[in-house]
């Protein structure tokens, strides 16, 4: 490239993601693809969006359309601070512990940017969600890595690893995890772990970045309070956002945290992108306020309850034996371990050519390895699609076993 | 703050921005602020957005309202190309030279993170743009800056400084411009300057990073033509946006710059963002489809010419001898400069006083100096408020003299 020795060394360091790549094979429509993370269209309440901004434009147009400040349009963090306290059960949280976000992604690049020296150390679950890798490896960190299994991060092998660190002299900055219904694994942590990391953080004094994209989409099994409401001593930075119960295009999240996090992430956020989206806030405040949101959810679960129950009866039915995947109680995603002997990166070119495509799960881990495993999507595809797509999978596995 | 220690080297770094902290005084509003930086909402085509977010509901809402593509909705890069190849004259662009960005001060950031190294060199105008000293901060840059003059940056003392920075062996990465009705000064660069300078960035290897906000807000003189258009081997980036056209609120900018250096930024807003709003880059791809944009500037012109007349006329009228101040074409500001012994910042209690607010020059430098001089906007009071404020401000300086 031409201007390959100008580049910084962010620039040189930072590579096309696989996934985006795969997916671009997967542009092709002949494809069923299990691989995307996107929410079904029909989940959108285009109608609602529609009057909302009808309304928006004839009484408070000017408004709306202004820039708006860094932090974020008052009256919707005051929405946010209610929804938290009496739907999250959050205590003691105000407009000051409420910064609005251009997606849940800018609330972990941000966090990484507070708070991230060079090789300080991160802890994420094993899986992890990509995007964290993407937006803290721009401050280039020590990624530690703490397997899960069908209750969540395992908390016991968390602390062996504090300990072990504790003893090299090394504090992690924060603790990363998405607890219930996470992505990609499709696991919820139980409450019990949660309480167990929450006083790990306390002990070895850090903190915690809670995700919670899927945190309303449940179908089944009960509720697992947040750990951002267990939390008493504010150690726990929440992350939630709109994008799965309203549309991830108009790209509104919101953190909430501990009012001096919030003031930093707020100047650095000034310099990154001024401030968030007025249209989109004033939007998502309104679809709060006139009460479509708690009719959507349930619309939205009775769509993905099918598609997940369709994705889990066909791996019954066509899966072979040797095979093993999560059951997830909610989310998007679900988790398949292959036999330790199967590679699913090799796999990959094969499935394209019986027209079915998933991630490979060695990108959801810092160190790539766990090649044996796929992340699979239920939310996007139709039932029929997810059938057929199971169907293909399955042959193209039988073979490679 | 309860997480000093914890915070990054670059949290630490970060202090809230002066004009910020000064623009809170202002909510009062008994106060005529001449300090803020925004359009007048008389300027936004209320009535033109409810119509498209109407028909983009109506007929295309859940692809509007999905996640998109990291680089933008490809159709409308395309309309960008367009627009950029008939309007502003650049030539040979396609595609993949454009990024669509969530504002401008993404793309300042952006060319940040791909390009700036700890203590590089990054060359600004003296005054500049107090959002680009925000965004390349967070990379622990040199700023070296450049005096200008009623013509733009002196691109003589430019060389002068290349001299010296090749004879001590450093190259700066970067020449930061905003060349028409520059933000904060409201003068333009001529066009011998501009052809000097591309000739400089040729000269000693280096790029330049051209931002054009207001190059659609001319209300005098004769169009000069955009750096971008005048370069021959892509050595320029250049920034346009769509706040001053059409609404701040939604949050859509765009760079245009060689195919390497956009493949890099893209990679660079993975981590940041995901991607941009799609619903608002729908709205700005029909609002010029429909040619809603081009009927629009000329009343944008024509409200904001007489503002500017206005602040003229105010000036000449009330303004004692011994302070001086730009005349410009276009764009929002002018630019003040008082007596040496007169120092703005301790002006400004007393204008808040008398019930009138600016913002300090020395803001816009990176070295804090130029005391003596102040920014003033003219696109969001009334004609009223300005010929009031102006008064009021001529009487605290009169007082200062």
């Amino acid at each position: 490239m031409v201007f390959d020795e100008e580049f910084s060394e962010i620039a040189k360091s930072i590579k096309a993601s696989e996934i985006r790549e795969l997916l671009k094979v997967v542009q092709n429509p002949e494809i069923i693809s299990l691989a995307g993370g996107l929410p079904s269209p029909d989940a959108f309440p285009v109608e609602v969006i529609r009057e909302i901004v009808d309304d928006l434009m004839e009484k408070e147009g000017p408004k709306v359309l202004q820039y708006g400040s860094t932090d974020g349009v008052n009256s919707f963090r005051d929405v946010i601070v209610e929804r938290a306290t009496n739907k999250f059960g959050f205590s003691n949280i105000h407009r000051e512990n409420v910064l609005i976000l251009a997606g849940s992604q800018q609330g972990l690049y941000l966090a990484a940017k507070i708070f991230v020296n060079r090789k300080d150390i991160v802890i994420v679950e094993a899986p992890t969600y990509v995007g964290v890798l993407t937006a803290f490896q721009s401050y280039f960190p020590t990624f530690v890595d703490i397997e899960m299994d069908k209750d969540g991060m395992n908390t016991h092998l968390l602390e062996s690893k504090l300990k072990e660190l504790k003893k090299e002299g090394k504090k992690p900055k924060l603790i990363y995890t998405i607890p219930t219904f996470q992505n990609p694994a499709g696991v919820t942590m139980n409450l019990e772990r949660r309480k167990h990391l929450l006083e790990l953080a306390e002990e070895y004094n850090t903190l915690i970045l809670e995700d919670g994209p899927y945190e309303e989409l449940r179908y089944s099994g009960k509720d697992v309070p947040r750990i951002k409401s267990l939390d008493k001593n504010e150690r726990v930075m929440y992350l939630g956002t709109f994008s799965k119960i309203l549309s991830p295009g108009i790209r509104i999240a919101f953190m909430i945290a501990h009012e001096d996090i919030i003031q930093k992430a707020i100047l650095a956020k000034q310099g990154v992108d001024l401030c968030t989206n007025t249209l989109s806030q004033y939007i998502a405040q309104e679809y709060i306020r006139r009460g479509y949101l708690d009719r959507q959810i349930p619309k939205i679960i009775k769509l993905y309850k099918e598609k997940r129950d369709t994705m889990l009866d066909s791996l019954e039915d066509y899966f072979p034996e040797g095979v093993d995947w999560t059951k997830p109680d909610g989310g998007m995603f679900l988790w398949v371990t292959l036999p330790k002997h199967v590679d699913a990166e090799k796999l990959f070119p094969k499935a394209i050519e019986h027209k079915v495509a998933y991630v490979v799960g060695s990108a959801f881990y810092p160190k790539r390895d766990h090649k044996n495993t796929m992340r699979l999507n239920f939310t996007y595809p139709s039932n029929e699609m997810i059938k057929e797509g199971i169907k293909r999978l399955a042959s193209v596995i039988k073979e490679a076993l």
